[in-house]
């Protein structure tokens, strides 16, 4: 598929960028019958701007899955159906009336020329928060944060989640029907304390394929309790072999808090380079 | 009433700390067909000690309103029903399996002679959380901060806040039936910002009336949107007649942080002196 580069002449695009609780939302993509958030944001955009809005995300998240920074762009005429312009902060201010108090619009913004809120993106940053052993999960706090009762080592986490860092075939850890590549570039994959004792990891790759993150916390939890060696990381990662559904840690510890993109002067560089690229997720 | 300073003869006290996001309950106090604190715990409680459990609780919250610390007591005889020694750790951790997540117990231990988890309490400390103005509620922050779309002046709150510190009659701020007294001693009640903008108000009296904390803040509120000088809040108390249903400020913004206890040898001291006092809350 060719990304779309620039939207049709006569519209304009608009990047929006916000964040959602996943807890209540079948994921993100519109499905049928199903509270999703891109549902929740195009019906809720549609009615406001009576126009037939569809958001292309930089993420596209799973059921339960968080986001503290989303970013999606949309394109609308250039102007309303009374012949007025667009106002980015009232559509924002209205917008967030409408929705439900789980999802929240930081801001939106007419987009620099060349921009795509998917192809654009440079890299998507995640965080993933356990409470291992007996520290508890607070109440209040325990959205995005899985309880583990094992005490897991960060020490053998983080040997382990280093053995797979860089640009590999990562078909071990991601759930595909077989189609597009399964190559990323993984730059970050560490874990650390928080100040509360949560063990959380920070997970950075140009782009992730589906569940990669959630198989990836669920091999470094393994060696975490000891069950393996660290070096077990690289060998799941040689076998190119999709690993046992058992790995997969739940959505709920998994917030996308960044996407990154190119300062505005790159984004036409960006946009030839990606569309001769693999299908970026 | 007379306290019970000491279980009967043959009972053991047990002392019980734990945390609730109050969303989804209907308040502490338990009420036949509806999901409350005090009945998730209490029916835990009777299944894992096959003991009619009771609890009697430091703060008795309101629908809707959570704690990180709250403290209850209950009795049990000094044996179980196969003639064993009750065993904290194991009952705590058999505990929170059985309890949703949104309640979490801290700790279980066998209280000091005379401790009454209500009567032995010298003071309350809450907080309230609002985020005003332009300021956003995170998504996965939600639970315990109050969205006020007007911005505060957070100087003129504390102007008015202080007006009302020290031993007062309550009446204007409490919701009664009409019986007991209203007469409290507010040791703190301050503003102030947090990093991420936050307006949180610290709030600590000896005992609360019912609805207390959340008068308060809507007072505050008013005073800090500009509506009133901070005088009118002494004004207010002087009246000593209950203010309008519009001042109570949402439950969610209201979390019960910690209970003060004197050190376990001055406990005796502060039961008899309580047994003589108001009915404490």
């Amino acid at each position: 598929m060719e990304p779309t580069l620039n939207p049709e002449s006569g519209f304009l695009r608009f990047r929006i960028d916000f964040a959602y609780d996943g807890t209540n939302f079948s994921g993100w993509a519109r499905q049928p019958g199903l509270r999703t958030v891109q549902s929740d944001i195009e019906s809720a955009l549609t009615d406001l701007t009576r126009q037939n809005v569809e958001l292309t995300v930089a993420g596209r998240t799973d059921a339960g899955v968080h986001a503290t920074a989303q970013v999606a762009h949309f394109d609308l005429p250039e102007r309303d159906k009374f012949g007025k312009e667009w106002d980015c902060n009232d559509l924002e201010y209205r917008l967030n009336r409408m929705l439900e108090e789980d999802i929240r619009i930081a801001k939106i913004i007419l987009a620099p020329p060349h921009f795509h809120a998917r192809f654009s993106a440079l890299r998507r940053r995640y965080i993933y928060k356990i409470a291992d052993g007996k520290r508890q999960v607070e109440p209040l706090r325990r959205l995005d944060i899985v309880p583990w009762y094992r005490e897991l080592n960060m020490e053998k986490m983080n040997q382990a989640s280093t053995l797979v860092l860089g640009e590999h075939d990562f078909a071990t850890f991601c759930k595909t029907g077989g189609a597009g590549t399964t190559i990323r570039r993984l730059e970050i994959f560490q874990w650390r304390r928080l100040d509360d004792g949560t063990l959380q990891a920070d997970v950075v790759a140009d782009a992730f394929c589906y569940s990669m993150v959630r198989n990836l916390v669920g091999a470094a939890v393994r060696v975490g309790e000891g069950r393996f060696n660290p070096e077990w990381m690289a060998t799941l990662l040689a076998n190119k072999t999709r690993v046992s559904e058992s790995l997969v840690f739940p959505a709920r510890g998994l917030t996308l808090i960044a996407v990154d993109y190119p300062a505005d002067s790159e984004l036409k560089a960006r946009a030839e380079q990606t569309s001769r690229r693999r299908d970026e997720e």
